[in-house]
């Protein structure tokens, strides 16, 4: 294993020092515990927006807490949940009195946490809801979840919501945004190589020097086959195969796209997808609204991508493109 | 080679396509040109910026066209360097009326292209001046260059220089403070992994399975030298000392960091490494005043950081602050 880290069981700790150290103008840690809040929080009377997971997946979600994304992000160990103590503070941390929303990526682990850490939120009286990002088409159930995984489009719902949250609408308004956008959202993506948890020393799974995995979870799960590798545009249009059968998507329809970069692939092969992307949409007739590249929901140093498509109205476009500005997502 | 592209001899371009799909409310290509220039632009009466250089190293420069930085950005093959006529077309589309400072990272062929682009630019009666980064303290000399390389701490260049053109300040001014930074900025970075162009088709260099190279160059021309890897406390200690020794710095001295991943380093590893370096300015009683952490200057897929760091005095830190909004830099 060869990792730029000092102790492997050290590396969340050391990793939210550093970010707390590269951003201390928009986060702060809560002592003693694996998550980061914005700096000048909690807003008072502002819905809160809470989300984490297993680390590995930087900048999310710690990247994306600040004015008009995230008000705390929760990280577990790598590719494990985090327990349901260190949720429950974050939203005590977080709550500035009109409520906080969970967005949780279903996976078995973190709905069971993020759900119980809501209930223990509820008996002290805040109020509390939550909603579940299960956006990738690769797969119906899998080794880690019941049902559809959470990968990036989990972004889309951080931004659109967390602008729903900024704007000062109530919580039940906020789950329906946050509610329409994992409506709207389909992501799929595929993997070239492996990544090592740096507790585990090796690689997750091995995959041959000509070979590629479809379909791939974003902890190195299982997707739907392996195969030789294809061009880029072979490699996307496969994937945007399956997004489109998934997804009522007509002539005229607007997206916003997400090319996602799983850790370890140049952005140059980003650009290229979304070259590829592009075209696809375009014989389609459908309108690109904004699109996205880069580095958003990563799996350590793995080299792959996903692409999202999020399939926008009115409502969703105002919101995407409200103000945000936090370490890993700005929006002038 | 197991990369996501279509055909090797057409990444620059599909690459230059992908960005300006992605990305048209900031940048356009010039029509039969590896250039992108902003969407916008030229800005009348405001003195331009362009720089660029060999691709593979995205976003750097592309990714930074935009308010407040890059009016230009010219892209070459792969770790090779553009040609003076597509320079030459860069400067001619950008300029304003105001001249245009070139932004040239010290590459023996980067140097000669850009300055004998400046030197038809001029003969056609625009004002022309140009500045050479050179912040590597890596190695004196190297394969590529005389004189030390350019490498991350150009971004610094383009934010800051950038800035001072947004504001209205004259060439002069403008190239005075490009200077400023370049004589205050240094970097030093290492590699654990080659990368591979991709018409070469095969990595440039092997290094060991616990092999890593220290002041490895961008393309990766070779370094001070090759070691077993250490812990990212030493490895981040061992450039530091590097930098520190080539910099006048002193107690209560401000400073801008920039952890620079080269392509293919988990963020989780940046932000450990950003830990570190936090901890050896603390001990010396400087004072950091920003940081950037990410992927601004890469080498394709390789994995590996350079460290930057930018001594700072009251100019250079309220035009650092000064709004940006590129597609790879955003500042609110």
């Amino acid at each position: 294993m060869k990792k730029i880290i000092n102790n492997p069981e050290n590396v969340v700790n050391e990793m939210l020092e550093g970010i707390v150290k590269a951003h201390p103008e928009y986060v702060k840690r809560l002592e003693g515990f694996n998550v980061l809040v914005r700096a000048n929080g909690p807003s008072k009377g502002k819905v809160a927006l809470v989300s984490g997971g297993g680390s590995g997946h930087e900048p999310s979600h710690g990247g994306f807490v600040g004015e008009g994304m995230l008000d705390g992000a929760v990280a577990g160990e790598v590719f494990t949940s985090p327990t349901p103590d260190q949720v429950f503070e974050a939203v005590k941390a977080v709550d500035g009195g009109a409520g906080v929303l969970l967005v949780i990526k279903n996976y078995t682990g973190d709905v069971m946490n993020f759900e119980m850490a809501g209930e223990l939120a509820k008996a002290d009286g805040i109020e509390v809801d939550s909603v579940i990002v299960n956006d990738d088409v690769a797969v119906e159930n899998s080794t880690w979840t019941t049902g559809r995984r959470g990968i990036a489009g989990t972004i889309f719902i951080h931004k659109i919501a967390g602008a729903a949250a900024e704007k000062g609408m109530g919580l039940p308004e906020v789950k329906r945004i946050a509610e329409k956008v994992i409506a709207n959202v389909r992501s799929m993506g595929m993997s070239l190589t492996p990544c090592t948890v740096p507790a585990a020393g090796k690689p997750g799974f091995e995959l041959a020097e000509d070979e590629v995995e479809v379909g791939l979870g974003i902890h190195g799960e299982p997707g739907t086959h392996r195969e030789k590798i294809k061009s880029a545009a072979e490699i996307t249009k496969d994937l945007m195969d399956k997004i489109f059968a998934d997804i009522d998507l007509t002539q005229d329809d607007e997206v916003a796209v997400l090319i996602n970069g799983l850790g370890g692939t140049p952005l140059m092969e980003l650009y290229i997808v979304n070259n590829e992307v592009d075209k696809l949409l375009e014989d389609k007739g459908i309108v690109i609204y904004k699109t996205i590249v880069g580095n958003y929901m990563t799996s350590l140093e793995m080299a792959g991508f996903s692409i999202s498509i999020l399939k926008l109205d009115d409502e969703l476009k105002e919101l995407l493109n409200y103000k945000a500005d936090t370490p890993a997502f700005k929006q002038l």
